[in-house]
């Protein structure tokens, strides 16, 4: 089993456990995930850009926390919704670099420079 | 290398070869990381609990690049902390197991039944 | 003076006492609003879309702090940024009128449809 | 009638008019003004801090609308919960008062330097 499976099979196990399954509609757990981005949002809300590239022990440990929360929502979901969360990461690799073209990208992409 | 250390690899090659590590600040790549939890999120306002249970095959595949979204973020901003995503996802189901013991979470768990 | 531009002027007050310009910057603005809205999603995360037209005193009480909380942003933001918000409101009706008309729109909104 | 009692009264015709209250429990409605948030947020994502105090024209153009949005559904929220959305936010500002008092807050407030 590779790691995120193994992760999804401590998460059915969790869930399973306490009878938190009739929480757990998609519906649901996409919500909570967004509610979770939220939280790491929040940590870097009063932060500068460069302050957020050097992040005291404590922010960071903080920060860590709320990554990990946003990944165990994300395999949840993708569990309940039977969708292979690595193939659709890497299908989509492959979209943004058709959609990004190196030569096209590279210095002003209007991605980043629409102002 | 793990699946998550490649998808790292090529995270890093990706924004390299279109030299977009610039805008990639930890402060900014936890709000494109909301964003794309938001556009998730998205898909299912509208749809009931039972509904988002059962999705056509074309939500389905477009909830699938959504997902796919969240995951390369989350990679990309642990890769700019620092931080190891899946040790902090272990430890985080060690907190969870604490916080949410099975013979208190089980049934009315405090944390679902909060009218 | 409308109750909106009592709630701009009080808000440049509260943030100027305090030196809290220099934090106010749109982008960071931007991201507290967001940040709030998830506070207020979490109130309705576990909740059934019946439950959640029935709430208790306590979490209405809860939900109306956030409501209180996402405006409060808007308006700060929506200062700064220079933007009449009542304006852009009616303007927004008008423009939803146009994309919903209402003989297209009702029963099966492709909007509400999209499954 | 104040102006967000127009609002609140418009937004009722409009949903009636298309039959589309079925869709608005709050729940749901928690969930739409959470992403309108996240698409208000989506502008600022790659900008700095100074850059979106200088917005363009087009960009400015586009922040009014979803700066609409958010108060269209906020409006609308306040409304199926029967929440006074003026009243909450002017008791949020004497909390926060209470919560951050001048002495305190002004220079370094906790709230704004944890890093």
């Amino acid at each position: 089993m590779s790691e995120l499976e193994q992760l999804r099979e401590q998460l059915r196990e969790f869930a399973a456990a306490r009878d938190w399954d009739q929480f757990h509609s998609p519906k649901n757990l996409a919500m909570a995930l967004s509610v979770e981005a939220a939280e790491l949002l929040e940590k870097f809300q009063w932060l500068s850009e460069e302050q957020s590239r050097n992040l005291s022990a404590d922010t960071s440990a903080a920060v860590a926390e709320e990554l990990a929360d946003v990944l165990l929502y994300l395999v949840r979901l993708s569990d309940k919704l039977g969708i292979d969360l690595m193939d659709a990461a890497r299908n989509k690799l492959v979209v943004n670099a058709n959609k990004y073209p190196v030569d096209k990208a590279r210095g002003h992409s209007r991605k980043y420079n629409e102002l």
